[in-house]
């Protein structure tokens, strides 16, 4: 067995209206995958209101737990953006307009003949001390101070910071998955897959019901950093479903 | 201005298969637009993996700050269904097999002529005093204690659940929302924006950036509970982008 690295993070996704149904969330799921794909353990997710005190407790829960932390929302030009300020008191650190974020704005805004006002502005303001995510979308950085990534809310915009971070991240091992597809429900699965799940402590192995409006069939995903451990628990998992088969044949 | 009754709820979404990005969740988007329409204000989320230690925290956290505390996941057959354990920890109480509901379970197998097996018998695990949510569509119920509601992460059960659910529920005064479309970007908008919030410090005015691949706009919503300060604030709104356009149209 070769050795393994384990790697975590925790995502805070800011926004009144995602709490209030307004906005349905695309980045926690962007997130989620991208984390897997190169190996990051997502451990945690918490959406919070354009709030500051509520923001500075979230970052502060998970910074100091995970790896690195994410966060999506709040870095626009208006009043109800405030994750600068609250990611500045979380780090008691001063929240300044940064001058190189000034020039990049001041000058996009130059080329498109637009008035650089108070409100664009505040797209220049981060935590003394934090370095630039770049936005290829729309030009106003994101930031990253300690473990904690700031990026915007717009799912394009996300993506695209999250695009730039990626090849900079420490990552772990990847978590390794196969997806074992069982004709029954949980309820016949259940029993004889717990007994699977003892006899390969190495891996993790989930089981999601779906339900197509009559029955209930079953996804086995089967995790683990090993290939070897993982195809022996997938190989122990496809021997069971064919056992239940089985005995339904001769029943 | 009639008096206003606030009433607060707190989400715990559980499951690995949502931090992995293997399933992208629909409950919190569900449960959002439902509580803004009763009229309660749903105040945090929080994804936690299927981890007995996780959950307890987050439900502990969540439970004594809000109203209600909703949950999504965790309550099947498997092995990895651990949600009514840790919400008895959570709880301090002992987790049963609780008889109404190994009743339901065994009478609904039975006329199926299925077996209830051990696995299925874990779905009428509950903490000891909890009352049911009842599951029209696959009969094993969610359970409610003190202010948490435990319910399916399989979306058409977890909606039924909360349909069940939202009869009995002490609900406040309703959120009222008006969304006022802007043609103009945020840094158009935000420093007008922001004198009009604080004319209007009984609303609560957000604003939302949407992207369209080349330019941005903006949808800005007013919130309040009370009607008439609702319509002044809107009007000041729709004032507000009229004289951005008018500006222009000089300029």
């Amino acid at each position: 067995m070769s050795s393994i690295k384990v790697v975590t993070a925790a995502m805070v996704a800011i926004g009144d209206e995602l709490l209030s149904g307004r906005t349905k969330d695309k980045n926690i799921g962007h997130l989620a995958d991208m984390m897997t794909m190169v190996g990051i353990d997502l451990k945690e997710v918490r959406i919070v209101a354009d709030d500051e005190a509520a923001i500075v407790e979230a970052i502060n829960a998970v910074r100091s737990r995970y790896d690195y932390v994410f966060t999506s929302g709040g870095i626009g030009p208006t009043h109800d953006d405030i994750t600068a300020d609250a990611v500045s008191r979380a780090f008691g650190v001063e929240c300044i307009y940064e001058s190189e974020a000034m020039a990049l704005l001041g000058a996009m805004y130059e080329r498109r003949n637009m008035e650089f006002t108070d409100a664009r502005k505040r797209m220049a303001r981060m935590p003394l001390g934090a370095r630039h995510i770049p936005n290829p979308v729309s030009t106003a950085p994101g930031f990253a101070i300690g473990n904690v990534h700031v990026m915007a809310g717009v799912p394009q915009v996300f993506q695209a910071m999250l695009d730039a971070l990626l090849p900079g991240l420490n990552v772990g091992s990847p978590l390794l998955s196969r997806t074992v597809r069982s004709p029954f429900g949980e309820g016949d699965i259940g029993s004889p897959l717990t007994e699977v799940q003892k006899n390969h402590p190495e891996t993790s192995i989930g089981s999601y019901p779906k339900f197509d409006g009559k029955t209930f069939s079953t996804d086995i995903v089967v995790r683990a950093r090993d290939p070897e451990a993982l195809a022996a628990a997938e190989a122990d998992v496809q021997a069971m479903i064919q056992a239940i088969a089985d005995a339904r044949a001769k029943g």
